[in-house]
């Protein structure tokens, strides 16, 4: 994916000033950091929302968006973000390494005069040692609880204590289709849910700045973002800046899909600046070494590759072993074949050398170079259905039978792992696809794009898509890819990413209501609250997108006066169904006085009588 | 609701010239008129999109927008739409009556400098008698099949010849939850459907200009869009042009919300030149009618109401009689009370008088006059939650079992029944209002708005709605109102409609895919293979909205080369995963038929050694 230089609202732009991305904090909101009482050195971040009435609290939102939303956001690109794990990685004894040598090739070739410089941000580069625990599963499974747990414990604690009734009533509302949503998030329970293999936290070693998030069916729903370089870049901020942008929105990780030129260049100040995981495809940087041919893909170039970007401090890595040469004939009958990249990569491969992948005969090697990093896998589905007809074909199962005994080999290596998944699913369709991942892949968190539940609305595939993401998301999905309206025509721009954002954040915390997670519905009612006793603004600033909530009242009732009008536009100032309403409550509650009125009345008679229970007939 | 003027693309513009609306087809599409074999002299219309491809078919899609997408589009407002139905109706002998006169409160009081004409166009106003036949229920519960079944029969088996396998397939593929679809739609069928109740064929004695639809879970689901009157319009072509621009898009029926001046004469312009069925809340003009004060509203000026719109050609009322004066307290602890506006109106009017709805008590004189014209209920859920933390209360369930007792009250003296409902409901608690509705409604066609699946995204309320529609669609609701972006934020405009509808009209489509709809694939179908072969062009045609797709893909790849190139933005043009693809199907096929001539030539080897069963071992 390429993006085009950024039009569009907010903040601060990049390229108005050379290092500048967007900061400040998002409208109606500040930063927060807490701790929780045990560890008071933590600084886990929450995004707060004020509101206007003060009997009402501020609402605690989760923040990915990292310190550029603080008040006095200063960031300084070249010194990259302060790393937050430093001193906790430090601690763990890893030994440092030299690191692999850049190659001219690493940058597709550009030549000096084109050459985008590194990062000069230094950092110490490390590796995990064969014995020694490294992956946060490791740590795990040998009863530690890390201090990544901790702070993701705290994190998605967030708002539980401002919830109405007791937590259990709440899961017990919803419906998780047997996900393990607990009460009140431990760091005991996070250790347990990584040891099982049924959350990761994505953190590689070398990637310090990152904040700490997890993603399992048992915490709150996640939303990726998909970024790429553009092909003629005016600068690294604008790079950074395609981060900054997705996770000021809400993005909980991001991935960068770059290709060409400067790629290992620019990928350098995207990690030193993202404090969320970055997930990457090595494949297509493998492809771009070998000069763009699949068939002169190889073992070597692939491992170099992955050295190259784990070193990096990239997170995770979606790795197609799960394409098998005998799976390709299963494709053939398609409408749409194969669509996804990797999956063609892999399968062209396979065809022309006939020959098993190399991927997946090479799996515990790559499960080994992962797990000296912590890098977590996420398990390709090269063979995805890319329309309605190919939904839940043979090829896509046959696939994901093997994602489920590549997962038990890469647990048995130690490492973290999630699995991709669909794609193009009617809705009827979709369950089962969560239903049989976790049977084969043993829980494992899924991770699927969209899916779209119709083929027939290109310039819209957000909402086809974002209608399946909710859906699956209730399910059981982990975390969901974004779609952006340009998805099957186009290059998004910023106002697609923006949208597409915003789009999964819906189908998220929608499948988190439906779940029943116990802090969900806060906003939801604090915004309904907002709604209902016209306070405007907070209704803006509870919304996921305030900026836009605000631009639309305005565009029918622009002046300041009517952010505190008793009536909206739909209705206008002569009849108002809320107003009407709170009249209607005002006046139940007499009559309700009047019945009491009424009873204590009859009381007192009662007594006056003097308090026998039948009344003497007056004769 | 109320619209401003109209900005945005698309066709001739309402306002140049003063009788002008949007005209001419759909980007690469046509429309096209075809009879069953049975009743050739009946005009049923149809959208065909052309497909580059002379092997493809090309593909029948339903079309409600009626003749302003005819190539040569002759459209005179004056002279109103021409009558589909006059020599049906005729035939059935109906009274033609006076009607009422026009009073000057039907027009808001408007003064006669500010009076905007009544539409020209004459038409012979009828009423239908006691004991004689009237309504489509009617009709087909006395097994008399009409020229309107016969008319939906034809409409709804679109495309069912070019679905691929045997229909019978098709619905065993999807997931229907006891609807019974049939694999062909009979008019016989219709007749049943209507009869049952399960179905309703809006249709107005005096909308001779309709073009017949059905409702009803049986059938496609359709979608409604509300339109409104501005508060200073600039002529009628202006208010025309919204509901044109609204069936363009697909919108299957509109609901005129129009309060205010002129109503009475401008909606006799949008019913002369509506091809679609006309709702309206007749309560919204009663109320207009006494001030705008509640309090004051009664039965005299409701039932002038709806007459005064019966004999204007009005196709369905919403009628809230379910609001009844014992179930106001139970909303009194909502966190958003009573957010319908019909359903606070008559709250108040019970409370102020502390006495039972009129709505409720004269519902068998309501039900005689609807009958009369055959309008149809669209009983209305005035007592529907207006936020996540108010769904499925117990007033909610207290009304709609008032509307599934006023559903048989209706059918027994002859009408015509739909049942709305929610509004905000989390995916989880969505099911249980499609169940409920069908049990207590006897299976009387569901009708929802949305329902919205969280309260947090105002600017973006068609997506969470979206979401809510989609499976209530699938799950049985036989037709969807839309929601705009602007939804609790402002009027929408020209833009917000049209995506709006396109979003409706994914939901709607995504439900009949999912519920197994015979002819639905077809179209999905089509565009994915385009989309495969890199036909650009039949890509964009075939979408709901060709002309965002198509601009998406310019801002791009603007040149007119790339709309026959194979390859797209999303990967250039070095790297295709779609064009890898389609060199692997050609390597397969010729390993397929390697394979066969290899077992070929075993085969001739077979015979020419005399085809032993066992091949003498050479010693």
């Amino acid at each position: 994916m390429n993006s085009p230089a950024h039009p569009g609202p907010g903040g601060h732009q990049a390229g108005t000033a050379p290092n500048a991305v967007t900061s400040g904090p998002i409208a109606g909101s500040r930063k927060v950091y807490a701790a929780p009482a045990s560890h008071p050195s933590l600084r886990v971040p929450f995004r707060e929302i004020a509101v206007s009435d003060p009997q009402q609290p501020t609402v605690r939102v989760y923040d990915p968006s990292g310190p550029y939303t603080e008040t006095d956001a200063r960031i300084d690109l070249e010194a990259g973000l302060p790393s937050v794990r430093e001193s906790w990685i430090a601690a763990r004894g890893f030994p440092t390494v030299a690191g692999r040598a850049v190659q001219p090739e690493d940058n597709g070739g550009v030549g000096p005069d084109r050459l985008v410089a590194p990062c000069p941000a230094r950092r110490t580069l490390r590796a995990g040692q064969p014995g020694a625990l490294v992956t946060q599963f490791e740590f795990a499974r040998a009863g530690i609880v890390t201090e990544e747990m901790i702070y993701v414990a705290h994190r998605e604690n967030l708002a539980r204590e401002q919830a109405l009734g007791p937590a259990s009533a709440r899961l017990a509302d919803g419906e998780a289709f047997g996900a393990a949503i607990p009460a009140f998030v431990t760091p005991e329970f996070v250790r347990q849910e990584v040891a099982l293999g049924r959350a990761i936290i994505p953190a590689n070693i070398n990637h310090g700045e990152l904040e700490p998030m997890a993603i399992g069916r048992n915490f709150l729903v996640k939303i990726n973002a998909n970024i790429g370089n553009s092909a003629i870049s005016s600068g690294v901020a604008e790079e950074v800046e395609k981060l900054v942008w997705a996770i000021r929105w809400g993005a909980d990780t991001i991935m960068d899909l770059s290709t060409g030129r400067n790629i290992h260049n620019i990928r350098s100040w995207i990690i030193r600046n993202s404090p969320v995981p970055v997930g990457t495809v090595p494949i297509y940087q493998a492809l771009e070494k070998v000069g763009g041919d699949p068939v002169k893909l190889g073992w070597e170039v692939f491992r170099d590759t992955l050295i190259e970007q784990a070193e990096q401090g990239v997170d995770y890595f979606t790795i197609h072993a799960g394409v098998r040469l005998h799976h390709v004939p299963l494709t053939a009958s398609r409408v749409t074949g194969i669509v996804s990249r990797g999956g063609s990569i892999m399968a062209r491969w396979c065809l022309a050398h006939h020959r098993e992948s190399f991927l997946y005969e090479r799996f515990e090697e790559i499960c080994e170079i992962m797990r000296r990093y912590d890098v977590a896998f996420s398990l390709g589905d090269g063979l995805r259905p890319g329309s309605i007809a190919d939904a839940n074909d043979a090829a896509q199962f046959a696939e994901l039978e093997t994602l489920g005994e590549l997962t038990k080999i890469a647990w048995d290596k130690g490492c973290q792992v999630m699995i991709e998944g669909p794609g193009h699913v009617p809705m009827h369709k979709i369950k089962v696809n969560m239903d049989k991942q976790l049977a084969l892949c043993g829980e494992a968190p899924f991770y699927t794009l969209g899916p779209l539940t119709t083929d027939i609305a290109p310039g819209y595939d957000h909402i086809t898509s974002g209608i399946g993401a909710a859906m699956i998301g209730w399910y059981g999905t982990a975390m969901l890819c974004y779609v952006t309206p340009k998805e099957h025509l186009g290059l998004p721009d910023r106002n697609d990413v923006k949208t597409g954002v915003i789009t999964y954040k819906i189908a998220a915390h929608a499948a988190d209501l439906a779940k029943g997670h116990p802090a969900a519905q806060v906003r939801d009612d604090a915004l309904s609250r907002a709604r209902f006793e016209f306070r405007w603004e907070d209704q803006f600033n509870l919304s996921l997108d305030p900026d836009t909530a605000r631009a639309y009242h305005d565009a029918t009732l622009p002046k300041d006066a009517h952010k505190v009008a008793h009536f909206c536009s739909m209705c206008g100032p002569k009849f108002c169904s809320m107003q009407i309403t709170q009249d209607l409550r005002k006046e139940v509650r007499a009559m309700e006085a009047e019945q009491l009125a009424g009873m204590e009345a009859k009381s007192r008679e009662f007594l006056d009588q003097g308090a026998a229970l039948y009344v003497p007939v007056q004769e």
